[in-house]
């Protein structure tokens, strides 16, 4: 329950573009994004905020973010209402010698700005590429393109990193000094997102094999 | 890609207490959230949003998130401005035919309410108890209570089940009928979250042994 805001971290970068530490603190940001699938954009809906999954890539400093046009939440985002995307990954569960003291070990990713409609027909074959690569690598290419009609239906907003922040909590836990006498167990006991084996789609024909992007992908 | 909102759900349910589903619906939302460690609590600070990740813990139909009493997110949502707090597990990647058609299988759950700050010391400990235990069954007794001064440096918030949805995807790729003759590898990807080896703190006296609570604990 360590209440360090918001997961006690015990190392905090905050990265602006520019920034002395730009190009280290970038580096570490882009890695807790591009080591992510789905984040969860915030953005206020009738003076309430709205926290959903969304599906994201990475071109340089631009996030791209997608969903149906129909979303009330990207109609607002793509309008230019202010948004919050978050990237969280857990590492591990961190058990302390008292209750107040236990915490997880984590990379987050905050990012704040206002979001803007891609509308140019290059920038939104590029976003969308970002997207489907980032989500499942190889498969831009070796899928079928999207069509006309599948683009009208695609609300695609870019999202620029220039306003970020990373926190990061790593390591054990850190207890009270008159606690560290206490018989009670103390440690991290890690989390992982591992890949199960292929289910191949039922409508497939038999003996399709599967592809190396699929076999050889990490997480 | 595919954008039906927000993750191309093939199944949804909206539950709210009291509806004909009711039933079948909680069990279904107390699933999701009692399966998650980590949840994104939104909340709207000067007009933006912010999107953090929080612990949490549940009794009921009650949800007690908890940070430190000098966050600017919790300090807002305890004084009653609206939340949304939204916990996601990502099950797999769901390679289709076409760009356009690739997914996520999911389980979202999504609560909207007004956060209350809990006060009564009775109530503080049973939430506190709750938040620990999620993240860590069986340490709140194995474990040093909270003293005075840390109870009074923890911010207990609850909020209330009443409005909240969950959406799940499961299954293969849906795919255009015109699609399903390409020589292209369809299916799912399947993910998980998995522990692994229980890392000792430095300062345990050599030979502590590991529990049988961090031992034997699922995710």
């Amino acid at each position: 329950m360590d209440t360090a805001p918001p997961l006690s971290p015990t190392a905090r970068s905050t990265v602006r573009r520019g920034a002395p530490r730009a190009r280290t603190d970038r580096a570490e940001l882009y890695a807790v994004l591009d080591a992510g699938l789905v984040g969860h954009l915030g953005i206020v809906l009738g003076g309430a905020p709205v926290v959903l999954p969304t599906g994201y890539g990475r071109r340089g400093d631009t996030l791209y973010l997608h969903g149906s046009t129909g979303a009330a939440t990207l109609r607002a985002a793509a309008a230019g209402a202010p948004v919050c995307f978050t990237v969280t990954h857990l590492d591990g569960v961190v058990y302390a010698r008292s209750a107040f003291h236990h915490s997880v070990n984590y990379r987050c990713a905050v990012v704040h700005g206002a979001a803007r409609a891609v509308t140019d027909p290059g920038e939104r074959l590029l976003g969308l590429e970002a997207l489907t690569e980032h989500l499942a690598p190889g498969s831009w290419t070796a899928t079928r393109q999207p069509t006309r009609k599948e683009l009208a239906a695609t609300a695609l907003l870019s999202l620029d990193l220039a306003e970020a922040s990373v926190k990061v909590r790593t390591g054990p836990p850190v207890d009270d000094e008159e606690d560290l006498a206490a018989p009670v167990w103390a440690g991290v006991l890690p989390l992982r997102t591992v890949l199960g084996e292929p289910e191949p789609c039922p409508l497939l024909p038999e003996g399709t094999p599967v592809p190396d992007r699929v076999l050889t992908r990490s997480v």
